[in-house]
């Protein structure tokens, strides 16, 4: 189990102030009216990299060039990369990102654009990773977790004051499930909070790694399989060192999603909320109008009134061209 | 020319603290690579009712609060009407909004959604103008203009006041220019601050009562049309006391655009932004992506670098099937 504590999570806020704004917290009105309990959204979407990543590479980044440390790599080829060559850039110190050769060139370009060092290698994400590896030890950069680092988490748990402070009596977060770096982070610092909140782990069906290794009772391997909620993809690495743990001590339920409900989610944000979702962001969404958070349904049969519900909307970086498709098409 | 002082700005942020959050201050990085110069976002696409007009609502309706007022009205059909009802609720004071009888159903709703009483009469804007005046005589209620009024135009300009703070080198201001409310506001605070810094207002060509204003040297109607950005219509006010005055002292420079520019000014925002706004809120990507900033294109002639640029997105009210036609067409 890690070690972090709330004054990490101070201190990493602190580390963010000037550079990652605290974002929006705004109440739907149509998740309110269909979950009879107040909702509100809060609005990863609007960071500058279109992702919460930004706050985890922040407070990694920020510590490393305080130790003197000039040069940072990570294998990424989405959020956590453009987050990372964000940071970087901001903070005057140099990123690479090593992907392998069969990866988009608009992703590709997406990073580069940013700053970074592009390192192309081999013709899988493994290949990417081992030449990070080679770079750590051959040229002295140092590597940067996407999310099964202290540093990272506790950026990310920054949410996590933001909400609680925000809306003090906030009773059940809804944060999407991946390696667990978000969802581990939001559900420490809130938990440290606030004991009694109720924090739902959402991922798709198809590949939920933490779900498998939750069931398992350790970190386990899962098939990646292609998904609307991409960026909650990969395995949450045998080794897992502390968003395992975390979440399995943290987390009240978990719920798993079909693509069909994803996209749902998808229009639901566009098409009520006014707002451009990525899968990964959509699943909280999705799971309340699923009727998925069975926690909600059951304090309503008792006659205490269930608190607020947040959801947290974790990004805002899809493919345009099948965002239009999906928002055509349901 | 109003009394506004920059301290009514800072008492509105005050009366707003804890209300209206502040909004976010993006990077674009498509207009950033367009424009040669760094180009920021300023998103009030998030306030709860979708639009800047919450600011100068609230800021109003404090004021009346403290004041004694329990019932405010006014006759507005859009987001005036919205941030009027929800400031109403949120301080526990009554709202009637006046409409008349040709308003969609839909538009009815969404205010009466947000506790306001809804005062159906006669058969255009005029009547339900007529309607709010006889409740001022008759029922004791306190008339919040939508922009001619200190202290709607004071919570108006807490947006100035955000973005010299978040971009203290902030160069050149692009702003909607409808009745004059949020340009003034914005302007006066930017201008009390920085005072070299320009002010640029946007309006439709179809209907722009202030730009035809300005060119007569006094208030004059115009004919209002139909047009994308809806929410930039009507008059500026034959009895206009604060924003023509204001206005006419502030403004660098006046744009105007055709609907086909609007209409790529929501495409541009979606696709390359990731955001839904109303027509109303599209005009200064517009202007940008139309090369019409002309300011900016004399500075880079010129050795010096022109500052940052900051555009206002004042709202995200669109009907969303209109949206999806103008990204799909576009």
């Amino acid at each position: 189990m890690s070690s972090l504590t709330l004054a990490d999570v101070y201190r990493a806020r602190q580390r963010l102030a000037g550079r990652v704004a605290p974002t929006p917290l705004v109440a739907s009105a149509s998740l309110t009216e269909r979950s009879g309990v107040p909702v509100y959204l809060k609005l990863e979407t609007v960071q500058p990299t279109g992702s919460f990543k930004l706050r985890g590479a922040t407070n990694a980044l920020a510590q490393l060039a305080q130790e003197g440390v000039r040069r940072v790599v990570t294998a990424s080829t989405g959020n956590h990369g453009r987050a990372l060559a964000y940071a970087a850039h901001a903070l005057g110190i140099e990123a690479a990102v090593c992907m392998s050769a069969l990866v988009p060139q608009n992703k590709v370009r997406a990073v580069a654009a940013l700053g970074a060092r592009i390192v192309i290698a081999g013709h899988s994400q493994d290949d990417a990773q081992i030449e990070a590896q080679r770079l750590v030890r051959k040229e002295g950069y140092a590597f940067v977790p996407p999310f099964d680092d202290a540093r990272v988490i506790a950026g990310q748990a920054t949410i996590g004051l933001e909400i609680l402070e925000a809306l003090p009596d906030a009773a059940t977060l809804i944060v999407p499930l991946s390696g667990g770096g978000l969802f581990s982070g939001v559900a420490f610092a809130a938990k440290a909070i606030r004991p009694d909140v109720t924090m739902i782990g959402v991922s798709m069906a198809r590949g939920a790694a933490m779900h498998a290794s939750l069931a398992a009772g350790k970190p386990v391997p899962v098939d990646e399989l292609e998904t609307l909620a991409d960026s909650l993809g990969g395995g949450i690495g045998l080794d897992n060192r502390h968003t395992f743990a975390m979440t399995r001590a943290l987390i009240d339920d978990v719920v798993l999603l079909d693509e069909a409900s994803i996209a749902r989610g998808i229009v639901h944000a566009y098409r009520e909320e006014r707002l451009v979702v990525e899968g990964a962001a959509a699943v909280g969404i999705a799971a309340l109008l699923d009727g998925r958070i069975g926690h909600i349904e059951r304090q309503a049969d008792s006659s205490d009134t269930a608190g607020p519900i947040v959801v947290v909307l974790s990004g805002a970086n899809i493919d345009m061209a099948q965002h239009l498709r999906i928002i055509s098409d349901n």
